[in-house]
């Protein structure tokens, strides 16, 4: 009989269950509010669209929408997220865009193309779990630059980028898992000095678009390159359609100089052939007439609702040297506990009063963070967040 | 400015677009008969079955349909191909499946769970390209075992085994390239050898279910195991939805033991979180009631029409010295030209001739195949496959 163990490669040793996603199982019951994913509403999902695109599609398309695609995905929905990112000032030609299955895949295929085991990736401390999770597949080391409530502590970056960096992974807007933006001052420092040192940026931008409050900034992709003519910035640019439209359709984008797409269609091929043809004509089809500027507006309206009841019931439920983050948009917020105190710990006393949350110690690549968790907003309807934070509070307290 | 060039990992030096690519990209002319695609005929797709199904689930199901899904994929599907698998002698508890995003991410995933840089690959020579592609890019190196009219000639296998081979790559049922069949006999042989050397065996079957003559043979997966309790055979199985529905919805299988399933969606949660759950949930709808063993009837009845035309036009038109498979199901069929013949070479002459096909090469992990090439018959319609035979054969006939 087959000892399969035996057969696995070395690099399965970092494929592994984290004890986090053992914990969170624990929080799969249907009396449990759970502030754990990062879920979009399903409330927001626009059903009829959908069911009126399909069926046009279906009517006239379906030679298309049934079929194999090309690799680097539906040319007209490329040239729908084309027009629809020259709004946050991001401009390229289709030669610069790609379509991934989802952000994920993006991650992965970054892994894949650009980094040797032993490749030092430098990431906020906290940052995205999903793209340590993509790139210890392929050997990755990390250097960790701690944030604030401004983002990328930038004033740290010059030392760490003397040391031999080979990408720098940054999530600018309302940053998963800790809300935060990076500011445009900062913005221009790590965009002068990752120039400087010659090292390539993976700019993340899932949440850019759902915005509540402040100013839209200019992506890190827009500051770098001139946008005259072919693109000549630092910057892999991507971002998704999970949060904006629906995750089930699996579509997300990157963009970047034309040369790299190449590099990264060609690994995509091996990976996948393709992203689904289905999903991506479907998406073209709900998103042609300019539908996503109106349908971001309501979803933003129904999370901004979700984030200030959030708010305000930490106010008025959390004990003293307890805080919290103010994000500007996005999905999470984050949440400090005292120094001493550990959110694993505390998390099976949280279940059993029927809250969950993401313990902090899973954002970070050094394994810090035992005193935060994340809070996600979206996803639970206000009087649960209401609720749920009542009962969040209950928990800290004991320990606290 | 970056030197993109310079920051690319080292395994990309295997991630290149093929010159046979670049040769097939001259045939993209709506006026070229090109039999080189692997496309099922969108005749065939059951676009109102899909489209009712569509909005039953859009009226039903939407908070599961578009919300994100778990790694393993969506259980009722699962249970479905449980279900229609046990017709074809394949038993497995519904741990022991998973759902990937077409039969591509499949090989990709096994290449990241079980190949280290310098693992021994036996394959089929010649074999399907894109798991070469697939496994390239984790440094898998190919040690090849020729195919004759009864597949894999396994009586070369006990030597080749001895030389520390990782995995067996095999795909018994009408192969792609050559549309050739696994016989029982060698089939009792490949596992019994594979057991005895412990190396596990990839069992790729995309095609097994579109038989035009002859009887279903048991596959490998269930000749090796026992499947009374836990599956404790060989063989890694997997298939797709991509020949027998869409291949737009991008969904494929494996089966295998728990404890590999629970290893590749670890793996698979690190490269894209999930497959689909849109089409994975409208492909349960379309599937639930046994509609493909109908359905598939049906592609059959339209597929064994375009071999026979095409089986039939090779006798009429082609020279002598030119040879042929005759597959009883699948896709493709295996043209053989005179030694001294180089279809690469030719390929440019038969593009101007107005129709195509892939040079054998491509299929070939040791580059040998120069005179071959693979005839696709599911996609052009008969007339079509008449008269592209007819040109093909000119060309051939020019140069013989």
């Amino acid at each position: 009989m087959q000892n399969w163990e035996n057969v696995y490669a070395a690099r399965t040793d970092r494929i592994k269950s984290s004890a986090i996603r053992e914990l969170l199982k624990l929080s799969q019951q249907p009396d449990v509010i759970s502030f754990a994913g990062g879920l979009p509403a399903a409330e927001v999902f626009p059903v009829d669209l959908i069911k009126k695109a399909v069926n046009v599609v279906l009517e006239t398309n379906s030679d298309v929408a049934l079929q194999y695609g090309t690799t680097e995905g539906y040319t007209p929905l490329r040239k729908v997220i084309k027009k629809s990112n020259e709004k946050y000032n991001i401009n390229f030609d289709i030669d610069n865009i790609m379509i991934t299955a989802g952000g994920q895949q993006a991650l992965d295929l970054i892994g894949k193309v650009f980094i040797n085991p032993g490749d030092k990736v430098l990431v906020e401390a906290p940052t995205y779990l999903g793209a340590l999770q993509a790139w210890n597949t392929y050997g990755a080391e990390y250097v960790c630059i701690p944030n604030d409530e401004h983002g990328m502590m930038v004033d740290q970056l010059e030392k760490l980028l003397s040391s031999d960096i080979k990408l720098i992974y940054a999530l600018p807007n309302f940053q998963n898992p800790t809300g935060v933006t990076l500011s445009f001052e900062r913005r221009k420092i790590l965009i002068e000095l990752a120039e400087k040192y010659n090292v390539p940026i993976i700019e993340d931008d899932p949440y850019g678009r759902l915005r509540y409050e402040g100013e839209h900034l200019p992506p890190l992709y827009s500051i770098s390159g001139q946008n005259n003519n072919e693109y000549n910035g630092n910057v892999i640019y991507m971002s998704s359609f999970s949060k904006i439209l629906s995750p089930g359709f699996r579509l997300a984008w990157m963009i970047a100089p034309k040369d790299v797409i190449s590099k990264l269609v060609q690994a995509k091929q091996g990976t996948d052939l393709h992203t689904g043809t289905f999903s991506q004509v479907v998406a073209y089809e709900v998103c042609k007439d300019d539908f996503l500027n109106e349908h971001i507006k309501n979803v933003c309206r129904v999370y901004n609702d979700r984030r200030n009841v959030m708010l305000d019931t930490l106010c008025e439920h959390m004990p003293d040297r307890v805080s919290w983050s103010h994000p500007e948009g996005g999905l999470f917020l984050w949440v400090k506990l005292p120094d001493e105190m550990d959110t694993e710990a505390i998390f099976p006393a949280a279940v059993d009063e029927k809250v969950a949350y993401v313990p902090g110690s899973a954002f970070f690549a050094d394994g810090s963070g035992h005193n935060a968790m994340r809070l996600n907003f979206s996803y639970a309807q206000p009087e649960q967040i209401n609720e749920g934070i009542n009962r969040l509070s209950k928990v800290i307290k004991k320990y606290i």
